[in-house]
């Protein structure tokens, strides 16, 4: 059983991304506090919350009983006080929207305990701003997390330029004790790290389609079925370190001519995005994947993922 | 148990990709013969397929029985025309310098059976050079695999510009045949697919290191504990299309002036690939890796892959 580092938690804003960490935080074994000022959204988070729990144990992931313990942890609050009462870690995950965010903010910086750590959720702002001219920036931080955050461990942690540095490091304690991966991000930049790896590969398959070098289900297969299953183990350097026997250093000295041939040969230009494009990758990805629904092959993926994950752990990196 | 679509396969040349191809086509069925004029090299071919099918059987992935089996499939020539003998399909392994697959083509072209298909497992030349001027330029054909090809499914099939559309469609169906995922790459590019995706990831993620963002261990989790997670299981356009509800049309609406401003901020540029670019990185693995080999790690790299690609064939894509 994991020990988490705090036990109490408040999670505001009941979002696809709020209620995954609902889920990482109760399983982590915190007491979990949730709020959100729309009654309905509450409401529509405890329904996904119980049918998230029953699904997982019909698909044997988790038991019974963990499950009933985790349901246990939870609780939702139409008050924000309540909400936040002993919370020594606030996890802000309301919509994607600067002065929002502002707002919510100037209120849990009011609110929740002097001691307790403010993070947000937030995937494409800068946390500077959020949180500019807020008394307590020095608790502040961006926790950004890929979605949804109970299958996928990784969150990209990034501190304002004034928060205190020992904030940061206990929230990347906190966040390791509740069996995430959090990720430093020491500034911001666009896209923070996940989505400009994930926006290079993007432009390049994009790419690949348009030019009718391959197939939308072709460049999908080179991934799924080819670099993937590595990535899926080791991240780029660790693979790059398997590409030569004398490791990294080796295989960039190697292979950077290689390299250069082919990045200068990449389009550089974002890819259009036009109707016509988005048709075109849409109708290959309608070919590939017939009539199941994306929340069929959702349901799928993180159910492999947790799997792949499962192996992981039972046989780590050596 | 797989039934290949050929029963007597060649393979010519005993480098990794050749004795991977080995075990590819025996373990698919395949009566397989293997060449190279150096006897030195094919002793160390055979070497090393006792050593592999060894640590498989020891690591559970393939019972005794089966290594038994399939090394009764192998055997090795030092005269080539004895490996072609029979063979309805080629698999050239070479080294890559195109005036030495040129030589191996037009031998191949002269002493293989008129129906034979020759393929070439180059990873970066241009196929239509390779065998310009030859007369069975028509049953010519790359198939670029992963390494190693055994454990990795992917492969590149292009044909050349004079290839017969029919050699094309039974290579693509020969592959299927024995497990693997050939992909139809239309029209040589620099790189081919595999290459381009991964370059595009290796220059960002080298970018992000040396412009200051982020450690390599930590750009590295974005991919083995975040992005990797789902590329083992859905391609790039497999995971866009579960980004939104909607699917990729309604994601790349919404997030097209998002990829813009993430796109706009990556560097075009290749990285430096200077000794002070590669050391930075050196070190950043090696204080990722501390003293764990190379070796190991491929090792427990290619015993995962299997397990993943064994939870895959046992809970399929819906």
């Amino acid at each position: 059983m994991i020990q988490p580092m705090f036990r109490n938690v408040a999670v505001i804003g009941t979002g696809i991304i709020g209620r995954g960490w609902v889920r990482v935080f109760a399983g982590a074994g915190c007491r979990t506090r949730l709020y959100d000022r729309d009654q309905t959204q509450l409401d529509k988070a405890k329904t996904w919350l119980e049918a998230s729990y029953k699904a997982d144990v019909s698909d044997g992931l988790i038991s019974p009983d963990e499950a009933g313990s985790c349901r246990a942890r939870i609780s939702v609050h139409s008050q924000i006080e309540d909400a936040l009462d002993e919370a020594e870690y606030v996890q802000e995950s309301g919509p994607e929207v600067l002065e929002i965010k502002r707002e919510i903010f100037t209120r849990l910086d009011t609110l929740a305990r002097p001691s307790a750590i403010l993070a947000s959720s937030a995937s494409s702002l800068d946390m500077n701003e959020i949180v500019a001219d807020l008394p307590g920036i020095s608790r502040c931080l961006l926790a950004h997390p890929f979605n949804p955050p109970h299958i996928i461990p990784v969150v990209e942690v990034m501190p304002t330029k004034r928060t205190n540095p020992e904030v940061t490091t206990r929230t990347l304690a906190f966040l390791r004790s509740t069996g995430q991966k959090p990720v430093l991000v020491n500034f911001y930049l666009t896209g923070y790290l996940i989505n400009r790896l994930q926006a290079a590969v993007v432009r390049e398959a994009i790419h690949l389609v348009t030019r009718g070098a391959a197939s939308v289900e072709d460049v999908d297969a080179v991934v799924s079925d080819g670099l993937g299953l590595r990535w899926a183990l080791l991240g780029n350097f660790g693979v790059n370190n398997t590409n030569a026997d004398g490791g990294v250093r080796e295989y960039y000295s190697r292979y950077k001519d290689t390299y250069r041939s082919i990045l200068e040969d990449l389009d550089p230009a974002p890819p259009a995005f036009d109707p016509e494009t988005i048709e075109l990758i849409g109708r290959g990805v309608d070919a590939m994947s017939g009539k199941t629904t994306v929340a069929e092959v959702c349901r799928w993926r993180d159910r492999l993922v947790r799997k792949i994950r499962d192996l992981k752990t039972g046989d780590p990196h050596p």
